[in-house]
């Protein structure tokens, strides 16, 4: 017998369906999440949690007439699935394939998209107030989750919507964790409401019971009409949701499909801003994803349980030989911590991602996680700073952006001593646009103070963290995601002994008279790799491992311009403004005349993909620098050059 | 007989004096704001209303030891005048003199420097949980305003603070305002607090009031648990903070100082996050300012009423001759408005300031002012859009940066046509460093998808705005603080027809074969200047308006370019990654040689000064620019020029 799901073409196909079938198609749903990710890695967890509430929202409201706004977008599987990309589920996060996250170019069914967190309220609120000023009439929720609630931003939505009174509805899909276990006080107030006995009334019902009463309370005592509030809070959860102006329905259970298709059509006719408090069990239905909800969160490709020899959550994890640079760094740190007792570090709900969680069990009482708060992070580090620590602040490259303003004002106008350790920088592959970390170069590099750099393999991360932590002023490491590369299949040496670097000095790693290449981070490996292969043409490559993006290693970079006359920079990062940008600076406030191609990302926001095949795709590969080594090498006089190249592609 | 002021050297030789004499004091203090402010602009309002809050944390503290943060930092000039910059007092705000905010270079009273709102608590946060991880033992108080708290980092820091239990005072300067009066479910909320009858007491009080009473309320309505904490919120305001872990007392008059100072002294002694809701009034003791607290939160020099002819408030408004960039872009915005009904507008906080309070006036439903809370500005932008508005988010350059991830995100990796108005971009003058808006052409120009347009006057701007509504994705326009030239002393048309610039197409002012000076934005006028003098010297140097940061006009500059062989960049923004770069970057790329100068705002913060002063420092003027062009026409031979160069200062 066919299963449910291949008759659902779209969220009209689930109107006729009962009960029963919805709760078959649930599990048909789960299978199928289980089945996919387990080929292609991804956020199973949630998806596994939203199943019911997915049905709930799309059998109730009229998609894509109604707008459904998914906060962060990676919860949205089951959406996808319901909402006519069943038959490309399984091209998800392949390249070319279906996003891991909402899409507004994916389906008219995703109204925005979305990657960070804490977005969907402010996103749903302007859509709700362009349906109003356009004199329109559909259905606008936002589903967001209790993780999302501890970024600021979030609340930005709600203090707007509370007061615009708008008809939306906020559905909090509180699975008590984001990413890592909550923090925050708004953490532990949700467990209280969690906790709240039989309390699922709206306050329309608890006034009415309270109007029902005569004159109850007042001879208690005297307090005029703060009264009513007040006992509403006897009988009611969720007080600060209505102080901020919504009405609060819930707890209730998330994987009940009636009673949340009750709340949700009681809610839509309510009117005004509603928020819905829906419990939910991250990786519900998979046993090993309920066991370990942190591991299946997001994860790479797995064998379910059904499939594998012995039933083994832990294999799903993946274990690269040479280690990840976020181990590295916190391996390194943990080191560093050890000798300076100042050194405390912060992340901003990525713990394990960091890899701080190890350096959280060593030194449980110096490591902060704040939360999707990345401006508190920031600024928190600086408040540190000035009273004698020396914070080390862990995010991913992309989520820095939350703490712009934060890092210029608070740590760089200050001039203090805040290390910024940022994983994830450059392309990251699966998980898309919003993720890549590419513009950190470009949106850093501007800033003054600022000293910046980008370690070639894991020992130079080791380096490089002993000298950011050496310095009075700020300093940012970034690295990509991944292993190191290692020599010679040889073990990495976590116990060795970091080395201060000279700020502002790079590393000459090959000499070479016909062109030079300079190269930052992980692309120096690439580099060296394109020199063996040009030195078998007959072409001499110099290779600096360029370690510095700011200040510059000025000497030594105006040194290979007028020896060779040609150079080729090369970065993971965007072109436009980039390292390569700073290469071009240097030469014209010096005038000194060379011949530059930069290699780096194009002005373009890339999709997700295979990582090697994004960065081949930009160029960013041994054959890309020697191509571009190449043509800068054959072309041999500046007239042809001049000509050559504009006749060229740039 | 001698001001008690002229006494007080350190806040030390406060503990002292008698209330009558701080009375005195407070008195002395309010003349000297006044007087100073009228001599030097500055916010006016916020000062006089926290005197006695100041003189009560300065008679209960022991700075420096014990750490205040303002937030925001304009409403320290009371805590100048009490901790030794009495004597320099005067200079506030001119160059070289005392900056008009917080800053740690300036005192060892000011332990953390601020400009934006809602960083206080974060950053107190900190400096907190250093004093814990070293074991010391000094106070912390955070001094945020109501405006502050509908900024989600402000949230993000309660959050935290309210979890990790540290002893951290958090006061609530209460004014009921921020610039604009404040917008928000937070507003109202605070508000009802104020109008709680005398409910002045910390959540123990209570408690202990209910434990006297036995078996009070159970059999009324059986709740369990949250019965007491629904007695607490019939007696007690400040639920909302409790529910965030923080312990509240309040609201407290905030001009009463044995009160400020009691329960200051309470809630140091009780531990832990705690929160004192203290209501000012804005202005207070100034008669003017109490009465219009919107014009005198921050002005410009004007005459103190006891020294004009007549009382007349309206003369501190500065009056200039030619229109404001501001008001062209709001009378602009309206005439758009009044064409194409998708046209809304959205602002954090600045109705007045970005000149929106003008098409508030004529279509009330079609303005947002969000509060300091730019990331839900942009964010809300973008839903609105995917619905069919066409939203202008109206900021200051420099706030763009608080919501820096979701114009990447939100806006451009969707590509949707949502216009940002930046105002104060550049060199803004005495408001310093955190105001500057200089980063903006560099940390957006990395940004795919946007369109980045600079005017070089107000009619430019008219266009400019017109071109931004009529594409269909993200464009920003950015235009400096003050006035429009004018041509020849022609009054400014505000009727005057919008034309729709084509995209990416610069304008060539004036020819020239020895030099072309590319200057954007405001940078125009001065170009065309240097122009004229250049040719009286025999130089004839071409002048091209920019218009467009990206896309360039790559033909007209690489044209020009190979003309002269030598061009000068003109920019009102870092050098660094700046519009510059993007010209050395055209040049790189298609391979054209040229000698290029870039003036720009160098990489050092640029402190507070005169608007004029600090471009002259930076080579921004018509001299600037003509000696640069200069040096670089008479620079003879590739040869010389290369030598002469590097021995240059660059």
């Amino acid at each position: 017998m066919g299963r449910i799901l291949e008759t659902i073409g779209s969220p009209a196909d689930l109107k006729g369906l009962s009960l029963a079938q919805l709760k078959e198609l649930a599990s048909e749903i789960r299978e199928e999440l289980v089945e996919t990710v387990a080929q292609t890695g991804g956020h199973l967890g949630p998806n596994l949690g939203v199943v019911e509430l997915t049905l709930a929202l799309h059998t109730v409201l009229s998609s894509p007439r109604d707008r459904i706004v998914w906060d962060v977008g990676h919860q949205a599987y089951v959406h996808k699935l319901l909402t006519g990309r069943r038959e490309q589920f399984r091209t998800l996060r392949q390249e070319g394939g279906l996003s891991g996250f909402t899409r507004r170019s994916e389906s008219p069914h995703d109204p925005f998209g979305a990657g960070h967190a804490s977005t969907a309220v402010s996103a749903a609120l302007g859509i709700a107030l362009a349906r109003d000023a356009l004199g329109e009439r559909f259905a606008v929720v936002a589903v967001v989750g209790d993780g999302a609630l501890t970024g600021g931003m979030a609340y930005e939505g709600l203090n707007n919507a509370g007061t615009l009174g708008t008809d939306l509805v906020v559905i909090l899909n509180d699975n008590e964790m984001s990413i890592a276990p909550n923090v925050g006080a708004i953490a532990r107030y949700l467990t209280q409401l969690r906790l709240a006995p039989g309390a699922r009334r709206a306050k329309e019902d608890v006034e009415r019971l309270l109007s029902q009463i005569p004159g109850l309370g007042e001879p208690m005592l005297r307090v005029g009409g703060r009264m009513k509030e007040g006992l509403k809070h006897l009988l009611l959860p969720g007080t600060l949701f209505e102080e901020l102006g919504f009405s609060y329905y819930g707890p209730l259970d998330g994987h009940d499909i009636p009673t949340l298709q009750h709340i949700l059509r009681d809610g839509l006719d309510h009117g005004g801003p509603v928020l819905i408090h829906v419990v939910t069990q991250k990786g519900r239905g998979y046993r090993p994803a309920e066991e370990d909800p942190a591991t299946f969160h997001g994860l790479g490709p797995f064998t379910p349980y059904w499939k594998a020899e012995k039933v083994e959550p832990a294999a799903a994890v993946e274990r690269p030989k040479p280690p990840s640079y976020s181990k590295v760094f916190a391996t390194s740190l943990i080191g560093l911590a050890h000798r300076d007792p100042r050194v405390v570090a912060i992340t901003a709900a990525m713990p394990a991602g960091t890899g701080l969680s190890a350096f959280q069990k060593v030194f449980p009482d110096r490591c902060f996680d704040v939360g999707i708060a990345e401006q508190n992070a920031v600024t928190m580090a600086a408040g540190m700073s000035t009273a004698g620590l020396r914070p080390v602040v862990a995010l991913y490259s992309t989520f820095l952006q939350r703490g712009y303003d934060q890092l210029i004002h608070d740590v760089c106008v200050q001039n203090l001593p805040v290390t910024f350790a940022l994983d994830r920088a450059g392309i990251v592959g699966d998980d898309g646009p919003t993720h890549h970390g590419v513009f950190d170069l470009a949106y850093m590099r501007c800033i003054p103070n600022l000293v910046l750099m980008a370690p070639k393999d894991g020992a130079e991360l080791q380096d490089m963290l002993a000298t950011a932590l050496s310095l009075e002023g700020p300093a940012a490491v970034r690295y990509p995601k991944g292993a190191c590369p290692l020599s010679h299949g040889q073990a990495f040496d976590f116990e060795r002994e970091p080395r201060i670097l000279e700020v502002g000095r790079s590393e000459l790693l090959r000499p070479g008279t016909d062109v030079a290449i300079i190269a930052l981070g992980a692309m120096v490996g690439p580099a060296l790799e394109a020199a063996g292969a040009l030195e078998a043409e007959g072409i001499q490559a110099a290779v600096l491992n360029a370690r510095f993006v700011k200040p510059l290693d000025e000497g030594r970079i105006l040194d290979l311009a007028r020896r060779t006359g040609r150079l080729v920079t090369v970065e993971e990062g965007v072109r436009m403004g980039g390292f390569g940008s700073a290469v071009l600076e240097l030469l014209s406030d010096r005038q000194v005349a060379a011949r530059v191609v930069r290699l780096g990302v194009e002005d373009r926001f890339v999709e997700h993909g295979g990582q090697e095949s994004l960065r081949a795709q930009q160029g960013l590969s041994a054959e890309g620098i020697a191509d571009a080594a190449r043509r800068l090498v054959k072309v041999v006089s500046p007239a042809a050059w001049r000509k050559g190249a504009e006749n060229a592609p740039s």
